[in-house]
């Protein structure tokens, strides 16, 4: 099975997804800059929501260079990735809209621990299938931002509600600029494999997109 | 005339539909817990749809993967079934926001069954350009999913009326997770196929997208 | 300049237009058959459009197997198309919300007009860039197809005021099944250079995308 | 890192902008002519950001067949450019539900210069990219057009609050006709580029896409 249309059709999803959330920026009724102010909530929300999807995409693309067969689970792995990814906009606008309250500040970050669970699995699941000598498991290696991110939303979670919210947006925020920080372990190993085998078809199938 | 911009073209569809559902979850008034409960129907018929596009993605992701050349009827059909599959998520809107009622479980249920039938005459338009000899003929066989599905949704909609609409509900999702079970007939022709006539065009050709 | 990004991002914006008309088939309020019959007209206009953008995407995929080059006239006079065509989605809702009413029913028709002829724009531009010689205008032929359907356009819009508007109704879905019967000229034309040139680098250009 | 995912995606997101713009196009309640004159300030700012982000897709699309590698930084100047074209819609849809008022008139304006200046940082980075002898670099030149338009928009920000928002508007339009004239200089290099090394790899990469 072919990844072009795999990689076609979550780019189509999470291009849509970053993009509807726009929708959810409702028009103020007013028309001056006291207009504003009651949106500022929804557009931070929006701003690290935007900020999310783009850490997955980019990711996303990465972890598909280092992938060449796709199967059915690899396929549902995805859906599912997708699948909470599309919450997303819901939780953000529900956030947003309540001014940061508890319980949205915990399902925001229930969705986000969600979709990075979703992320694990999918990478796992691809890992299966390429086997021993995974060019995915040499690259991803002991993934250490994976564990401190979902580590991070699993304390972000219960301080929602036992301290002011304002301590689990800035652990969101913080997970989010730790993967802004560009991730070089894929882009070194890609760069060392093609170094190590120039010409060889592995190195030009990745060039071929 | 060329399969890529079609699987682009539906690709783009199934993914603005699959995504456009969840602006359909309304955001709650409320910021506690009881403002959720009354959306869990919409959010249990948007998983139940999520799923069956996710099944429409995948199949016909596999089916153009045995379709070589399209013609205008192909196209049509293909048009088609886009038709059927835009109209699950109105559907599935309104079966939600009415928890379920009657008719709502009724017409989801006919939306799906104009869907299966829609992607039935899109399998056998192709098969009938591909004309004896069609790789894909060989590969679906008696399509024993495809009819046991029709038949379940033909069962499942009078008795959302005669009966409590849950066993509707239930046989819904009994379809959807007999598709989930991978199907594994047009991979394993692929790959005896492949092994056959190892470095054939034919074989070349599949993997080229 | 490359086409394959203007093929695909005239697929994406066709793809989101046929696919957000479903948005304005707003879920009824009632959950009874009595509920949907309000929505009978919007469903019929969704048909309608659904059909049109069907067959803009089928006739620009065919015109565009026929061009090679894209330069900025092109890029534009497509953009122009685009634009009309995202119009198509309001003038549709507004029909069926008022129930196929006067000035609706000939602002849909003016779309379709002007659609209609930036189409043409698009492809009288595509042949200026190809010179004399031009394969599109060998296969366009003296476009009966185009100047007819124009030409109903042109009568339908005022017989939506002068008498009763069914009859522009009636004239659309005419022009709709003008054009749904296959177009073959240009299919023809790409079998007929195949055939007289195989295996040379226009007919593999073709089949490349 | 390959670009075509990239271009996928931008142009995913691109079209996705220019035609959810129309959402904010209400159908209007009445069905006689008087009903369309509400929406005319929306459908003037409808129609002139659909220009402005053909401008942009139009010049992305240049760009990036000039752009062979694309690396961490490239990736994320995309998507900061992106994040201020999708909060266009937002500010045209406001702009013209209130009829041109001033503070939404100098908003658009804001986020029409933010979005020139994400533009250049992503110009910037794959100059930078490029190093010495980049391929960009030569192509833009002095980059007279954009840093014209940055000033226009500097100076019809404040006149939207010190004299009639008028003018603010006919120096909007007057930017989107600097740009609506052809930019020739990247297709000159182009041509020069194939006619100097016709054959050579580079241009052979230019056109596989």
């Amino acid at each position: 099975m072919s990844k072009a249309r795999l990689e076609a059709f979550s780019d189509g999803v999470i291009a849509i997804l970053i993009t509807i959330m726009v929708l959810e920026l409702r028009v103020p009724h007013g028309a001056d800059w006291a207009a504003l102010s009651p949106i500022a909530p929804t557009f931070f929300s929006y701003v690290l929501s935007f900020v999310f999807l783009g850490i997955y995409w980019s990711n996303h693309h990465h972890m598909l260079q280092l992938t060449t067969r796709i199967n059915g689970a690899i396929l549902w792995a995805n859906l599912h990735l997708l699948f909470w990814l599309s919450i997303v906009s819901f939780a953000t606008a529900w956030m947003g809209e309540n001014h940061f309250a508890q319980v949205p500040t915990a399902i925001y970050g229930c969705v986000l621990l969600a979709s990075a669970i979703a992320y694990t699995i999918l990478q796992q699941t691809i890992i299966a299938e390429q086997g021993p000598g995974s060019r995915l498991k040499a690259a991803v290696g002991n993934d250490l931002k994976g564990k401190l991110s979902g580590l991070l939303y699993a304390i972000a979670i219960p301080l929602a509600f036992v301290n002011h919210q304002g301590i689990a947006e800035a652990i969101y925020v913080a997970v989010a600029l730790i993967w802004l920080v560009p991730d070089r372990r894929i882009e070194n190993h890609i760069k060392a494999n093609a170094r190590s085998s120039a010409g060889a078809a592995g190195a030009l199938e990745d060039n071929a997109h």
